[in-house]
């Protein structure tokens, strides 16, 4: 099975790389579908899901698993999203290639020999980028993007640290490293569909 | 002018990644050229020359370029030299589309907007291709090997130090970082060819 994890920086495009990737190859694209098996399966709402995965989590739980949590019935929910994620995306994971955006799969799905790609983009790019999403952002000036941009990526970074020997956005743990700035996305896809391609038919050890 | 500097980890293939490029987009490549370029001009050794840029300067001069140098002459050569190194890679950058391998060009060419490439490994890789050149390294260990391939990756990350804000190997500073693991470099550099030149048709800023 082929499997093409994508992390990346908010505003990189890296999930519009992951999507058009999958598409230049034929892949199948995981992203919100993986919430949506756990909302399906437990009958939790589908932003609850989402909401407590990526975010409360990083809150409550301390730097390094393992070490104590703050009881309650909130964490246990969280962790139990967690596991439950986990499953899900192993099990989609065997079923056909495709590409993941985001959600550690890098790290949950390392057994898998994943082709693992780092999205990143200058600060000013990625703002620009968001701007463009007017809907979700308008009300920010570019200093307060700027910090929120930061603070999700400072989550996504932490949230890796569940998972011990990974640094998020460390390229040492990345096949390719891929830098947005000033690049439409869709233009530089065939080529990196090109060499993950060659990647999955040239590689000679995991 | 369209310039590709290689950055890489020694052991990692980035010169071979190097020159198949060039050969694939039809540019010119820099490498030995540059000091022996500078060798004709001076009447210097071409190995002396590369002996003390590449390695006595790391040694005499301080982290901070700016703070006191020992004096003597030969860190008057050293300076010398390195003056000279950038005079030759403009003037080399100014002639026609090519890719230069290391010497610090991603800084010293920054102002041509050049699309820079980091290409890394993992160690045990990067062992395994200098065991390859069996002529060079034949007699030392893989302990020995290691810590010699540390030991330049450090005199490399020292270099450019010499260039204010710089910071070797971080992959902000570049614009694609190949990690060649595993991979055998000339079946990836198509794709990779294919990249670049759609990253300098594409790029809409600097």
């Amino acid at each position: 099975m082929k499997i093409i994890t994508i992390s990346r920086e908010f505003g990189s495009g890296g999930r519009e790389l992951g999507k058009r990737l999958a598409d230049a190859l034929g892949y199948a694209y995981y992203d919100r579908e993986i919430e949506a098996a756990i909302a399906e399966r437990t009958g939790m709402d589908i932003r609850y899901i989402a909401q407590m995965a990526d975010r409360n989590l990083l809150m409550t739980i301390p730097l390094h698993f393992g070490q104590t949590f703050n009881s309650g019935y909130v964490q246990k929910q969280q962790l139990d999203i967690l596991v439950e994620k986990q499953r899900v995306m192993k099990n989609l994971a065997c079923q056909s290639d495709c590409v993941i955006v985001g959600r550690a799969a890098d790290a949950i799905l390392s057994e898998y020999n994943p082709f693992k790609i780092f999205v990143y983009a200058d600060m000013d790019y990625k703002i620009k980028r968001c701007q463009g999403y007017a809907e979700v952002k308008e009300h920010l000036s570019v200093r307060e993007m700027e910090k929120s941009i930061r603070k999700i990526d400072a989550a996504r970074s932490q949230y890796h640290r569940l998972f011990p020997g990974l640094d998020w956005g460390n390229r040492e743990q990345y096949h390719l490293c891929v830098n947005t700035t000033g690049l439409e996305i869709k233009r530089m896809v065939p080529p990196l569909a090109e060499y993950v391609r060659n990647w999955f038919a040239n590689r000679t050890s995991p």
